[in-house]
C-alpha cells in the first residue's frame, strides 16, 4: 500500500515549499495521517534549508509495517504522536561498552553517532499529510488529550516538563520561569500542577494576568522598574524566552546548588564566570531531547491534570505555513500555533 | 588555658603580615597546633585583604571545648585536617523548610545565609601556629597519611575528588583534566585510582612524563601541534588550568551528557552558547566545597591507595609563605607547596 504525501519545506530562499511524495512503511514503521502540527521556533532554524519542518505532530495511524504488530502495541487507528529520539549506532565505543544501558536513566544520549530519527530524511516532517514514524519513538496520545493540544506538547511541552521532571525537585521548591510563550506558558501550568512554585518573568506587565491564568504563583517584571533582589531565591531557573536575558541579572537569585536550564535553541553566546557558579555550586545544563519515558509520563500527567497548550489554528497550507511562522516571528503568536490538515 | 597563636595574614599592599593573638576554645572547638598547611591559589585572592590566609592546614588536637567529649569522638592528640563548611543559619526559608536536610545528598549548601566556618573571624587561618575549630568541620587524617601530605588533601584534593566521586561516573569512564598542577596532579591520581581512565591536556610536552608517572592514560598537547578531534570522546572534564581555557576547544570533544567543572576560582568569565549545551546534553556544574561524608571518603581512599601531592616545602615563616606564594604564583611549584611548623 503505502500512502502519497504532502510536506512543507523549507528553501534556500527562506520561502515555504510544497514538495509531494510517496512513503511505504518499513517494517516497524506505522503511516500517520497527520491532523495537526505545532508551530515551534526551532521550525524558524530549518526555513533556509531544504528540509521537510515541523515537529510537534500528531495524527492517527492509517497503515501498520510488517513488524509493529510484533515489536509494538501500536494499530490502525490509534492516536499517536511524533516524538523525535536518538537512534543508537551500536558500534561505537558508547554502544559497545554498555553505557548507553547503564548511564542513561532515562536519557538515551550516550551514544556518540547517535542519529536523530526522521531529520535525516529531509522529506520527513510533520508540517504535512502523512509521515511514515519508526514506532519507537512514536507515543499514545491519551484520550482526553484533544489532536489539536496534543501537538504542542509534544516538543514545547517535552521540553519544559524534562528539567521540571527530572531535577530532584520538591513540593513548594521555586521554578524561575523567564518568558511567556510557547514554552514558558506551558512551563508555568506545569510547575504549577506539580505543586511547584512557578516564579514567571516578564519584560513588561502585559502577559501579567495571563501568567496568573496559567497557574503563576508570583510574576516579576524584569525592565528595572521592580526590585528583583528580594525575591524568594530559586531552585531551578528556565530560560525560555525569544532572546537570551542578561544571565548575571539572575544568578544573585538562584539559591545555592540551583539549576539553570537553557531551553530555546539559540547560538547567542552568554557568559559566566566559574567564580559565580561556584560560590553557590550552580550548574548551567543544557537538556535537549526528552526521555521516552519522560515524554510518556508527562502525556500521561498532562492528560489527568487537564493541562494544555492555548493555541492559535491556522490551515495546513504553504500560506497557513507562512503565516503561522511570520506571527512567531512577530513575538504575536498566544502562546502557540497549530496547523490544522483539513 | 587557650593558646597564644601566630597567623599570617593579607594586606592591602599585598605584603604577608605576621599577627599575634590569644584563642580559647568554645565549647563545640578543639585547639589545632598546626604542623603543615599547604599553600592553595586561592590564598591569592586574599593576599590584598585583611583576612589570615592558608586553608589547607593539618596538625594535632592540643586542648577541646567544653562539649567537644559530648558531640564527637575528637581528643588531644589526634592528628586532624581543617576543613572549610558551611553553616546553616536555622532560620531561612530553606532551613526551616527542611530543604536541607531532603535535598543536600551530601551538599550542604541550601541555606541562604550560610556561612563559611572561619572565614568571618579575619584571624582564623592556617598560615600559623594554631587555630580554635569547631568539631563539625574537622576531620581526622588516617593514619596512613603523613601530616605533610595530608595538607593538600583538604582543599586540593577535596576539589578534584568531588566531580569524580559525585558524576555517576563507572569503571572505565574518560576524565579530561586540564592543566597539571596543584589540582590537576591529584586529580590524574584520584581518577587513574578510581578505574576511571585520566585523559589529560597540558600547553606542552614539558609535564608530560610526569602526566604518566600519576597515572595518565593519555597526554594530549593543546599547542596545536595536535589534532585534537580525534580522541575518544570524554565523559567529564575538569578544568584545572590557572586560566580558563578556550570553551570551544573542548566542547566538542565530549560525549553525550557530558559533565563540565571549572575548578579554577577565576572570575574571567568563558563564552557558551545555548545551541552548544543542548545538542549534546552538556552541562557545566560549579562544585565548590566537597561535602563533609564526601571529604571522609576522599580521606580514606586516599589512605588505602597510596595518593599523595608531590610537594615542595617551605617554612612557616614570613618569609616562607611569600617565597611559596611567589613560586606558585610563577607557575613553578611542582606541584603543591606545603609550610611547615617548625
Amino acid at each position: 500500500m503505502g500512502v502519497d504525501f504532502t510536506v512543507f519545506k523549507g528553501s534556500s530562499s527562506g520561502a515555504i515549499v510544497e514538495a509531494k511524495g510517496h512513503r511505504d512503511p518499513k517494517p516497524s514503521e506505522v503511516i500517520v495521517k497527520i491532523s495537526h502540527c505545532g508551530v515551534c521556533g526551532t521550525d524558524e532554524h530549518y526555513r533556509h534549508a531544504d528540509q521537510g519542518l515541523g515537529h510537534e505532530g500528531v495524527g492517527v495511524i492509517t497503515e501498520v509495517g510488517s513488524s509493529v504488530h510484533e515489536i509494538s502495541e501500536f494499530k490502525v487507528g490509534d492516536k499517536v504522536g511524533m516524538g523525535w529520539f536518538h537512534k543508537f549506532c551500536g558500534h561505537c565505543d558508547s554502544c559497545v561498552k554498555g553505557k548507553v544501558a547503564k548511564n542513561c536513566k532515562g536519557r538515551q544520549d550516550r551514544c556518540v553517532n547517535m542519529t536523530t530519527f526522521g531529520t535525516a530524511d529531509q522529506d520527513q516532517g510533520c508540517f504535512g499529510t502523512y509521515v511514515a514514524w519508526d514506532v519507537s519513538a512514536l507515543f499514545k496520545v491519551p484520550d482526553e488529550i484533544p489532536l489539536e493540544y496534543a501537538g504542542p506538547l509534544m516538543c514545547g511541552g517535552a521540553t519544559v516538563w524534562g528539567p521540571l521532571y527530572t531535577s530532584g525537585l520538591g513540593a513548594g521548591d521555586r521554578v524561575g520561569i523567564i518568558g511567556i510563550g510557547g514554552l514558558g506558558h506551558l512551563a508555568i501550568q506545569f510547575a504549577s500542577k506539580m505543586g511547584l512554585e512557578a516564579v514567571v518573568f516578564s519584560s513588561t506587565e502585559s502577559k501579567k494576568q495571563a501568567a496568573f491564568d496559567f497557574g503563576a504563583s508570583e510574576f516579576h517584571v524584569t525592565n528595572g522598574s521592580e526590585d528583583l533582589s528580594t525575591i524568594q531565591k530559586l531552585d531551578v531557573l528556565l530560560i525560555t524566552a525569544n532572546t537570551n536575558p542578561d544571565l548575571s541579572q539572575y544568578l544573585s537569585l538562584l539559591a545555592p546548588g540551583a539549576k539553570v536550564f537553557p531551553l530555546t535553541i539559540s547560538t547567542e553566546e552568554f557568559h559566566v564566570s566559574p567564580l559565580t557558579l561556584i560560590m553557590r555550586g550552580t550548574s548551567i545544563i543544557g537538556s535537549g531531547l526528552a526521555s521516552i519515558p519522560s515524554v510518556r509520563a508527562m502525556l500521561s500527567f498532562a492528560a489527568k491534570k487537564g493541562i494544555k497548550p492555548q493555541i492559535e489554528k491556522f490551515p495546513m497550507t504553504q500560506s497557513g505555513v507562512e503565516e503561522a511562522m511570520q506571527k512567531l516571528r512577530d513575538g504575536k503568536m498566544r502562546y502557540r500555533g497549530v496547523l490544522v490538515v483539513e
